[in-house]
């Protein structure tokens, strides 16, 4: 028989109650053997923008067939759909599956991973039994769903199957502006999606748009150099690199460039592309 | 050979020292099949209370036989005996195992399951060696014994058996209070117990005293309607709801009714459940 | 076939980030059956000095063989390298292995613990592929190697061997100072090298220094008794203690000796051990 697959948690429960570890009980009952790794669980409550953003940068640094429950739920026990699905290329081996609410945390992911196959979570022989509650579905759904999709129950026995193309999107308030910038080049502009615990300010940009030598940032009226690493700037100073999740970044050597400049989420920032 | 049960954790240790990884460790040397599973570890320092509350709301949906290792200590090193004890209906197939001081922090399982045999923690060949120091008994004494629980050794040879009604109550400061409210029904007097992470207050009424419909909380002067959802009230409004644990809960749709209210653990919260 | 090493994972990444749920996800693409133990993730940002205290106070409670990665790297992407080495007086049996950056995060272990073999990290075939980031080496670098060391691959298969001798120290700011106190015996100056979650104060000097029955610490004009455990002192009142960790340490009993006394990391702090 073969192990069974890996499960992620992503939540905005907090550590401070044991939310989280009454997930992880459920599971073991399902199954014990199940394997379970925690992404995070200080999302902001019910920040589902930042959940996508966390699950994203996430997911390809797992094992195949890994199935990532995230809960980020507002619309708990209201009328949002309980979704589970596969996706990757190989329909026959699935990169993933992803188990959760339908309300576009999964979106991120989606934008650059084909679905196979969603259903919505109708069929309660999967749920934990007696009743599920109103309030707390990660526990009474999304956990039990997970371990035994997990434990290698078929995607199409959890519930109803429905189009990829139904799913809640998120909308991108933000998309990129790209525009000629005369002799200094190209100007795309974008918007701080992430913020880390370092105070590392992830931009929107992809980092494929900046292969010029030469790159910069603009935030209001100051322009950031780029580099390779933190350190190519001096100590304290600002420093513009693509980031490890391969986004344009801006970080400070050393010190928190959210606190050096004063940016929050869904501030405009620019990247100057030479010609 | 069967594998191993399962071990909880339940600490006011905190994430910010490796306390919590070295009693893991601890727990690899006797058995490293072993699984651990963190219920958390912000219980606020030494509130005995709050660790009860918590390790009540978490230990039904943990597989028969795990073994719950809480320890919220203020009188490590002191007088305060160290215990294990067996809970459930079955003595052959215990539901559960606690370890951990007698301080009152088992209470509130036990105010729901009964104890079937209750040992002090006296043999010292299963604690870690050599000598338990006087400052945490975490690592030196429960968390070995809790890996040698769960690796099957016998409850009864951990140490002198004792009385289950020998052990420490925990003094509820606020029973609750059930009196007539005239034509409105029934009035139901209690208190806060706990408050979540997402600014939800928990109350110590229990969701089966209200299963009236139309029955709503009072706090000081506000009148608080019920419902099945979060969701059933509009986007910042408050709401009753029994809620994941059982226990009446007042929330805010999107936000946080401890913030709203002002309230604080032990606050008088009173139900009014109609005729 | 031996079942894998336990892997520990110690950084300064917090929780509110995916990025060491990241580093669990590689270490599984490269061997699912290891077992991943969280040392602690929130060491202040950069913080070489406190990580090395926390992997010197963690690693003995580990079994036999644990591969400890730490990842508190100031100077990623840089000239410093990344190494790992094998401790313990048995080279056929290493105690344990340590994996990281060579800024003197294991300086602490191997000040008390002989390095067998260190190897600096230059075999990119046991790196997650294809190109490591410039930025997160945790993740492209030290969890994988980790993960390949965990499962059996031997140290100098990793790189180059390195003299321990050319490890990088972290220089101890403040040195023991032992005098004659004439009359009142010993005294030994020394400094805070850590505060706990409990605001517990662990100082630079080791319980071995103070078996002398009566030895005090002294802090600014107060002069503090010591006992065996917390509750030797009154409810509120400051203690002395030989720590769990085995060095001097000044708590309060039921409350924070930090808040009580203002201590920092670094500053002065006095033993007197009597004649």
């Amino acid at each position: 028989m073969r192990p069974p697959r890996i499960i992620t948690l992503l939540t905005d429960f907090g550590l401070s109650d044991p939310y989280v570890g009454v997930m992880k009980g459920v599971i073991a009952q399902v199954n014990p053997a199940v394997q379970v790794i925690d992404l995070t669980h200080q999302i902001p409550p019910q920040d589902v923008s930042q959940a996508r953003f966390a699950l994203m940068s996430a997911y390809a640094y797992f094992p195949a067939g890994t199935v990532h429950v995230a809960v980020v739920d507002p619309g708990v026990g209201g009328t949002r759909r309980a979704i589970a699905l596969a996706f990757g290329n190989n329909a026959a081996a699935p990169l993933g599956f992803l188990v959760g609410p339908d309300n576009g945390l999964f979106s991120g992911v989606l934008a650059v991973q084909p679905a196979i196959a969603a259903v919505e979570l109708t069929n309660s022989a999967y749920w934990h039994q007696p009743m599920p509650s109103q309030t707390f579905h990660g526990r009474d759904i999304f956990a039990p769903v997970g371990a035994h999709l997990a434990s290698g129950i078929p995607l199409t026995a959890l519930g109803q199957e429905i189009s990829g193309r139904s799913l809640v999107p998120l909308s991108q308030s933000h998309p990129l502006q790209i525009e000629s910038a005369g002799d200094q080049g190209q100007r795309i502009t974008g918007c701080v999606q992430a913020i880390d615990h370092f105070g590392n300010v992830i931009t929107t940009i992809s980092g494929e748009a900046v292969i010029a030598p030469g790159w910069s940032v603009i935030v209001g009226d100051r322009a950031i150099p780029s580099g390779f690493t933190y350190g190519a700037a001096g100590s304290g100073d600002l420093i513009a690199v693509v980031g490890s999740h391969g986004w344009v970044e801006i970080a400070v050597n050393g010190g928190s460039a959210r606190a050096c400049l004063g940016l929050s989420l869904g501030d405009s920032v620019q990247v100057i592309v030479p010609k």
